[in-house]
């Protein structure tokens, strides 16, 4: 088989460093081109001395018409980068993966209340797969054009899933509280975010409304075949990697029992590489998902009461951005669904 | 105003070097003797060098009757200790403040359930009083017995108490999601506590039944006077210090604004010194409260649906033990409330 | 005694923050003002919410007549603003306590050299006192302006100079290995402090030359009586707080025993109310001195060879600047060496 | 090829379960078993959640006659554990490679002093191999008997071997200032390595003597041809994985220019796949050899005086151990030197 050439748009941020290092990784595919329009001319690694003796590329301005030669595009952009860029990419038969949030939602309208932007191309919507594959597989081997979830929609989502899909809970009050590592915001510099503010301190924000609710309650949504409404209460951890959900749903009939939840679990992901059911019992910590691709889900019913408490663990950067991103990559290319995501977690 | 002999038993603890420290800079009262048998014979600053040069004392081992001679005795103990040395130290008219979860139950089979020990004076139990200076300070004022609440109830019971002793709230589904430092779990030597065990890593536990659980269930049920429910997440941080608690209920009247509900917790709090109800749109942050006693409170209602979350952050060693000891202390002999209590945390 | 009244230019750093917190606890000061240009009119509480209930306080333009009717003017300024305002204070007879560098070193082109910027008023450079109260405490008790030492520079200095002063080390190969949390970065937005660039990771900094290294130079050869040479190693920790130096230097005569040392130590620091010299074998921790003003030292001598180790650790924020610039204070005007500065360190 | 089958005894530790998640990325080697007493029969992915879905093993309990139908065993021990089991599996033709202290000193009396035990197998010190492919790779390729480095060595051993080999610098006092993550202590449960005792907190230990030291001046007086002296300085860090040695050292000749040294090394290491010089002016971080088997080293010599001042960073479960044990086994069998090694560090 021959290599997928792959094209990184907006590579100084950590998902753009972590593509790096999973595609070195990948068997199928090589990066041909990183784009930065502040770091043009510097090497990768100078930037990330952690890929020295790994790659010679250096960061190049963003050319569409070269980014056009690539089999395939990734945005490791912030929002309003890549709607500028695809229409052209894809019009040169050039396949996208856009890690961000420019086409998660297919409602133009409500995209534009929460970016606060006009969207640039809102025929494509329509068009564009959520990158979920757990739930869209099928979709996501025929795309021209892939959205990547969240992160916390990720963990949300895939515990939420099948208790959704199942009518087994009361969707008209979803509760998620969800803990992030810092690395989710990026590598701006902010005094929000310098390790002096951070570290050995925990708080909530985004409290009233998160960027990521919109995609969460219109693809829950649609698995439900109704609207859902979900509060959610992201938080900031003093750590790196990891996002942490805690759910909290109402079941329905109090008479199904914990263990036909977790048989229904372990059913709908059975044949999911990346989607570990742990025995009842489990508390699934993020350091087990630390740098690898798995999402790791337990079930819980404290005191038996009606109220099922779901935990779901990822890599923020990994299954909740650039892992989950390479994993649609090969679903889009017919490849092994896990090829170069089988790095083992780091732990410690 | 002459100054009162204070005894610890159980000083080799993170509570007992807290109370050392905060007693150490109290203007009326001091530490007459702190009680460890492993560690009899050495001095406390070998154990806790931040307290070389403001302590000479050494651990002894405990005795009933050099303890009487203090006028008021804290047990920063593991759960069974105190209820073994209470009755005959009450019998010597010495007061008592026991920091562990001997006598914060008031249903003697309840706590057989949770603790999984007969209890040893069951006849106390009625007298102890809850020792939650906030809800209960006229009874702390008289009382010879204080059980002082958990670290996550009172986090928890703050946040709550206003909205149910207004019955604003459907208290049939309570949800707390919690999160503590590390420091809650003391200082035994378990492999599950090790550095490389919690650094950069978050999970939840005992999310089948912590036993923080029947102590707020009993106080925020006598607040509500009929018996509430709540779902009650724990989670561990990779921090030192520090719980904050995520309190989710159901406004019963959706006409009641977010603007009624601040005003109704400022007035609530507006004579208690060490709650903080923060101004709208505020996430308060565990680090704001580390070292001090301060207990700081946020209210949110995200997407003004009926969901209203409660933010609550205090020092687990401090408002969620040795401090609130203290103020209790301070309440029980007729100090100021804020005696000894007014440090300022440390930030950053 | 009447209160002192206590300016601060520049307080929306660490060390501002830090003075604010100390003073508040100072019987015999209190904050009158707090400057700072971008900040002005907003509360001090609103930046550091550890101060809510503590202060009424907001940031001013910063105006040198305001400022005059102080007693004493701090500044928590970068390099380069003090020495702008400060001969028009001094003409006021307002006192001056500079916790920056403009007054460190006393010949104005080696600042210059190593500072980058011609000085505005060398003239000044000979009256400024080198705040080390161990080594200077009689000069800081008449000075009109005080230039703070650097965190390193007090950390290594205290662990030298008993060794330096009796002339038991050779003075032409000191090293000095020594590492400092992020807080002595200040609070400024860089990605390079970022909590995702600097968590579970160390390095070493400024190798080749750290701008600690002129003044240690300075008053270490001041104490010689001849030029001293010095090979500083800064390190990056990845916690908040605290500065440790491993000091090695070479004994003169190999038959001076570590108890001579140590009783050398003992003496020499006998009157210092914060420095604590540790029994033979132990190693301090940073953590011991966290928030408090205490420079903990240990000495050492490894296989009874020629090399004496000499540890050393201090808070930077503290000892190494805020505490040590109020402990200059205390002199100054004649209190209690130790008024203010008596807060225990918070251990955890 | 074949695949070689191998065996870990002592798998409940660190670097057991690093070991695990090497091989299991090695595509010429898989584990056979992995030994516990005290887990035997529990499965490995309960202990270490990380490996779910990569690994079936159960420990088992250590069995001489299984081990021996193993290619190569793995002691991943406590010290005094392998030289029980070492004649008997070298007897049946089994190659060993020790990650453990017991065959790393030739001299079986100084190995006595150090480690307060009588050499079980004294006879086999000679023939074993101290395993530092970089220095010892021809004997490597021929070893029975492989001792691994212990972690602080290699990365110091690193950082010296091309400055004494080439007889550069007085090597009557050299000095090591190193830092290391809490990972090195291992995996027992301890109060001086929980979280709370560790976190945001540093400190030197071992400052008298580390048993660290005799093996490096035992290896490097080899290299020097003469005995060398070595003030060797551990502390340890607030973070899970990472060593950081910075080196001191005096340069005979003056004249020797910095650049002279930095080809030396870059000469020296040029075909050492784990060895990269990095560019005069940088520092090495140990996050950018996290879970890599890397050594990055860089070259100082501040205010161009005589002291050379050498920086080296390696994951100490790595390069230290783990990584090192792989990268022997590939050489004693004949494979490419970084088989199964080739794992890009993760950062951030």
């Amino acid at each position: 088989m021959s290599v997928l050439k792959v094209g990184i748009v907006g590579g100084t941020g950590y998902t753009g460093a972590e593509l790096l290092r999973l595609i070195a990784g990948h068997p199928n595919a090589e990066v041909a081109m990183i784009t930065s329009r502040a770091e043009a001319g510097v090497g990768v690694d100078e930037l990330f001395p952690s890929l020295r003796g790994y790659t010679d590329l250096k960061f190049t301005v963003p050319d569409v018409s070269e980014l056009a030669a690539c089999d395939v595009v990734f945005f490791a952009t912030p929002h309003n980068v890549a709607m500028k860029m695809v229409p052209e990419l894809l019009a040169a038969n050039t396949r996208i993966i856009d890690l961000s949030a420019d086409f998660r939602i297919r409602d133009a309208k409500l995209w534009s209340e929460w970016y606060h932007e006009e969207h640039l191309c809102p025929e494509l919507l329509a068009e564009a797969v959520y990158g979920l594959p757990e739930k869209k597989a099928d979709q996501i081997k025929d795309a021209r054009l892939i959205a990547c979830p969240g992160c916390y929609p990720t963990s949300i989502q895939l515990g939420f899933l099948p208790l959704i899909e199942e009518k087994l809970i009361d969707t008209s009050r979803l509760i998620a509280s969800a803990a992030s590592g810092v690395s989710g915001a990026g590598r701006q510099a902010k005094v929000d975010n310098l390790f002096t503010e951070i570290s050995d301190s925990f708080k909530a924000y985004g409290v009233s409304g998160h960027r990521h609710l919109p995609e969460i309650e219109q693809e829950l949504s649609e698995a439900a075949g109704s609207d859902v409404a979900l509060t959610f209460t992201p938080h900031l951890l003093p750590q790196v990697r990891g996002i942490h959900a805690t759910l909290f749903s109402e079941i329905r009939d109090p008479a199904v029992g914990l263990d036909e939840l977790q048989f229904l679990f372990e059913k709908r992901y059975a044949d999911s590489p990346f989607v570990d059911v742990m025995p009842l019992g489990s508390t699934p910590q993020t350091r087990t998902v630390r740098g690898g691709n798995m999402c790791r889900i337990a079930l819980h019913r404290p005191q038996n009461r009606n109220t099922v408490v779901v935990l779901s663990a990822i890599d923020n950067l990994v299954k909740g951005a650039s892992g989950q991103a390479i994993q649609n990559m090969n679903l889009m290319f017919g490849l092994e669904e896990s090829a170069g995501l089988n790095g083992i977690s780091l732990l410690p």
